[in-house]
């Protein structure tokens, strides 16, 4: 394969993301562009193997958390989707429509590829939900959704087909429904900043930029290197807006029959790995969290080619950490510093050099792929030295974003801070009038001027506006945070 | 949820096993019917959690023979089918195809939802196999694939929608091909037999029952309790048709170009999840193989609402053995005896009872779903009992299986033996004059005349013929197997 060439990468992702990106999807083997659907693309084994990690993540914080998986078919009637007046509206200029079969025979009614799957999935709750002991109901699934975005697509950032996880969530009372959301947030906090490394923010978006059916819609965004933030992971309270178009009743206690309150979440897995791989690639190409590299630790045996003792030694290495960890050999007849440029591209957090001298002092090299540091370790400690060496470099890895991110979360208390900080590639705090709908007009200023948009409003913090709006001189009444974005 | 409703569940699956089946996707709560596109089903948690053990098992066997994975987009040009004329003519009638999208603007290209994946990655494979180096290539993919079934569809067995691996391979000779099939098949016989404890024979298909675009097909037939088969794992060497119509070459050693040879391997996790139920079911409902259950162990606390202790105690043992199995603890408020029989239905292999007078004897007491079986085990001596109590049953139901299923494959002699097997439920071994085309004729008598199919040969026993073909009385030339099936 292509991914196999020699390989000497050396690009700057924060002067040329655009080219960096592209570069590295290629040379790493991540994704095939030349499928001939327009949009669609080929996932290849190395992000592949590392999204059905990520995957693992999520699908166990969902699960200690009391989800079940399920599957529901792919396919949703028209009928479905008419149901929910404001998410028809927002979803139908994307679906893909399956309207025949076989030799061209028509189908009786055209059927939508899920775009999301609310709308085949709560005409089902309304038969499941029956009384208050059949809530809450917490279910997801993993699969993968089609939109016929008109956006141009990017490998990973915006395809017509995506990967993703989606959870739908009903409870007896509103209070429940706010609480998943907090717990939606918690999720995204440990699996995307603890085990990922990727920092973000919550935003509360404004009304006029809510998923199509939402009382309320959060969204984490996080910062790319071109200074564009990316909507990672997003939490919705549906309130009871889809239980009343689907029926999604219970009886209470009382006997009384109510209309349940509705969540959903939806971490889009194959997005998350692009802002993975954008925020802690660098000049050399990936660099991968330990806990999802598609490979832990790469094996560089040194002249084995003449010293059969190395080539055993290598193997014995390697198999005694696959028990742990997923280990690579590489026994090809490149030059070793080939291959370490090679690994270092594809992103491996630890590489293990054994050479004929090691073999005497009983230890290996280990590099680390983020620092390039180099340390010796006693073959007797190796399972251990790699486990620590994995967690420390992420531990790193997440630092080093956290401090990127913060210095560039700024305030702007002008028009022309503001345009500085955007260029500047930030995102900007600033006293803002409201994000309700009677606000939509600066919101339109802000994308026409500045080619960027409103946020929202943070989640983690309570913060107080003063003075004026920036846009319409109104009296502030919220402070919000502006971006360009993906 | 309907499966939370009282439940006693008895059915004789050997009697009935149509009503065994329906009755127990409803009660356990396995799949739900109701889905408003004919033939779709959505598969439920209760079933889902199993498959996702069971994609695992399969996903490590191959990534152990190495095999990566892949993901593929679900839609398919519909000139990339019209590449390889007998494929496309055995999987046309059955594709559902994408047309329009949004409000109705018409696609330039039909774009058919994947049946099988052969023509979205082969045009793939083409461009990125170039020499020998290349080779093999070994990519597998997890997804689901829509085919629009004729036929009865039947929840995991038959659907419009169902999910499974397929694996496609690329080598450079016909032998390396070949023996890709074997370790295919070996693949199978560790899952399938050894693992979720379904017995199977291998079969070579007859020429006229061969996947479309193949050279030869090898399937792995299972018995069901109705005594019909049910196909499993099917495994294909595809020879060089597909790398003909699709170009896929590589450039030898010795610098001449050929086309490659290929395989490809499709596991279907849903119709094997109908599998292991139905051979391993009971008149009390589920058994599931001890690694692929939903839950392996449920915790039944005795007059817990009395007596604290035994809540403690009940909440403690949970939280020990979940670090090591799936485990949950019925809490609700039902009778001990309810809760019995739901969680036999259920089908969780360990049932653990705790109760006053355990506390006292720092003990609990195991029950096997299977056996009934009690054992009193101490509380220090838990996990160790519960890995030993699960390993033993599964190992007991692949036994009990075997045993059946080796007595229902016996020979027939004359057309009334083969009758009289066949009305018993039995795989029939019988002198057949041969599976060319040729023999087609007789084919077609074994179905019209017993409504049964020809299976094929053996793959694990050379078996040599004597005397004539039952149907058409020329000389026998092979010994061939003919069942009821799915």
């Amino acid at each position: 394969m292509a991914s196999e060439e020699k390989v000497t990468f050396n690009i700057d992702k924060n002067r040329d993301f655009g080219g960096w990106y592209n570069e590295i999807v290629a040379k790493a083997g991540l994704a095939d562009l030349r499928y001939n659907v327009k949009g669609f693309v080929v996932f290849m084994p190395w992000s592949v193997a590392s999204m059905k990690v990520m995957y693992d993540l999520w699908e166990k914080e969902l699960e200690k958390r009391g989800h079940l998986p399920a599957l529901f078919p792919a396919l949703i009637p028209e009928s479905n989707f008419l149901v929910e007046k404001e998410h028809v509206e927002g979803f139908a200029p994307e679906v893909f429509w399956v309207t025949e079969r076989g030799g061209g025979e028509k189908l009786e009614e055209r059927l939508g590829l899920r775009p999301t799957s609310e709308t085949a999935m709560y005409k089902m709750y309304s038969m499941w939900i029956r009384s208050y002991n059949d809530l809450p109901l917490k279910i997801y699934q993993s699969c993968q959704v089609w939109r016929h975005e008109t956006k141009a697509t990017k490998p990973f950032i915006r395809s017509r087909e995506f990967h993703w996880i989606e959870a739908h969530d009903v409870f007896a009372c509103r209070e429940d429904a706010e609480k998943q959301v907090l717990e939606d947030m918690e999720i995204t906090r440990i699996c995307l900043l603890e085990q990922l490394g990727v920092p973000f923010l919550f935003f509360e978006r404004p009304q006029w930029d809510k998923f199509a059916g939402a009382d309320k819609t959060f969204a984490a965004d996080c910062l790319m290197p071109d200074g564009k933030v990316l909507q990672l992971p997003s939490t919705h309270v549906l309130g009871q807006n889809f239980a009343k178009a689907f029926e999604v009743k219970y009886v209470d206690k009382d006997g009384s029959e109510k209309y349940g309150w509705q969540t959903c979440y939806g971490p889009a897995i194959s997005r998350i790995f692009a802002g993975v791989i954008s925020i802690h690639g660098d000049s050399k190409g990936l660099v991968f969290p330990f806990n999802v590299a598609p490979k832990q630790v790469v094996v560089i045996p040194i002249n084995f080619d003449i010293n059969p003792e190395v080539k055993k030694k290598a193997e014995e290495l390697e198999k005694k950490l696959s028990g742990r960890f997923r280990v690579v050999v590489d026994f090809s007849d490149k030059r070793p510093g080939e291959k370490y440029y090679y690994w270092e591209m594809k992103g491996v957090p630890i590489r293990l050099e054994i050479g004929p001298k090691d073999l005497e002092k009983k230890s290996v090299v280990l590099v680390r792929r983020d620092t390039g540091e180099k340390s010796f370790v006693k073959e007797k400690d190796l399972t251990e030295s790699v486990e620590k060496l994995g967690r420390d470099l992420t531990e790193s890895l997440k630092k080093k974003a956290l401090k990127d991110f913060n210095a560039k979360v700024v305030e702007a208390k002008s028009m022309q801070e503001m345009e500085k900080a955007l260029s500047e590639g930030k995102i900007v705090r600033v006293n803002f009038c409201s994000l309700e709908l009677g606000a939509v007009k600066c919101a339109e200023e802000v994308e026409k001027k500045l080619g960027a948009r409103v946020r929202g409003k943070r989640v983690d913090l309570e913060e107080k506006p003063s003075g004026s709006c920036l846009f319409c001189g109104r009296k502030a009444g919220v402070v919000a945070y502006i971006a360009r974005q993906y």
